[in-house]
């Protein structure tokens, strides 16, 4: 997996950043783990999410099980059949805020993503190189660049551990948080 | 984790993992990978699921997924909090006829489910011993029993295979199987 140094990404990778950085402020202001992300084909932002475990009540609602949902959805108005929904997936980049979680990773993994760019790691439950490495998987992996816009990742997420998670079902350990 | 022979299982046990092969059925009877799951809280079957990745053209949709997702929308719709919902998730059993892959058992250690209980293990993708050890993880795990009415549940996935998965959106390899 590749680290980036801000100063080695390109600026669309920075411009998706922002928008994924967007979407996690969003759930900031609505009392949620602020983690947030947006999917990207051909150059376009064509669905976006952030974490919702609170609003749902459904503690695996994160931000990419979000976007993947909207994602499909708008596939599947359209009428795309499996076979053309896999090809597309296959095409489609994610930016988030956060190292996808084992869930997470295990779920783009399956849907055949091609590659994720992310902020800062998750020591806890990071599955694209922090706990386990599901994006190297053979046959079913996807490429994954980390480490961009960390210190904005890392710095919302702290203003919520900061301010208490006064929503967590039970008594709360700090994430670890690595860039 | 344990591996039971079935003279050792319990009636309800045997009873429990009947329904979730009904459901697995259901989803063969539908051309669908044939996997079927139910919760049970209390003695009582309170959500149950079977595969729909072609029916709702999303890899995701996994047995296990769909019985989380009618589970929490009963507890929402019957106005649980978060807290409330987590405490039946820690009093809630899985049977399911194939060991959950590790997208399905990352979502139930992160829901706090208590035990689950599986058919046959899943050598390429399970997330409770054959790939990884999901359910034994440091906070997060559940108590994990496989090998119940294991050949009833590798049969039913042999008579799917065996007349070729027409839905496989790439070129399907056969799914190894293990006892």
């Amino acid at each position: 997996m590749a680290l980036c140094e801000e100063e080695n990404n390109s600026d669309s990778t920075l411009a998706f950043m922002k928008l994924a950085i967007e979407q996690a402020n969003d759930a900031l202001n609505n009392l949620e783990v602020p983690i947030g992300c947006v999917f990207v084909l051909d150059g376009k932002v064509i669905s976006s999410g952030r974490n919702r475990t609170t609003e749902t009540r459904n503690a695996t609602r994160h931000a990419e099980m979000e976007a993947i949902d909207e994602l499909l959805k708008n596939w599947q108005d359209n009428g795309l059949s499996a076979m053309e929904i896999s090809g597309k997936f296959f095409k489609c980049d994610l930016y988030v805020t956060c190292e996808p979680c084992i869930m997470c990773a295990s779920a783009l993994a399956i849907l055949g993503i091609r590659s994720v760019f992310y902020g800062c790691g998750n020591d806890r439950f990071g599955g694209c190189g922090s706990i386990l490495s599901l994006h190297s998987s053979q046959g079913k992996g996807f490429e994954c660049t980390g480490g961009i816009m960390a210190s904005e990742a890392v710095s919302l997420l702290r203003r919520f551990y900061e301010q208490g998670n006064a929503n967590a079902p039970k008594p709360h350990r700090p994430l670890q948080i690595s860039k």
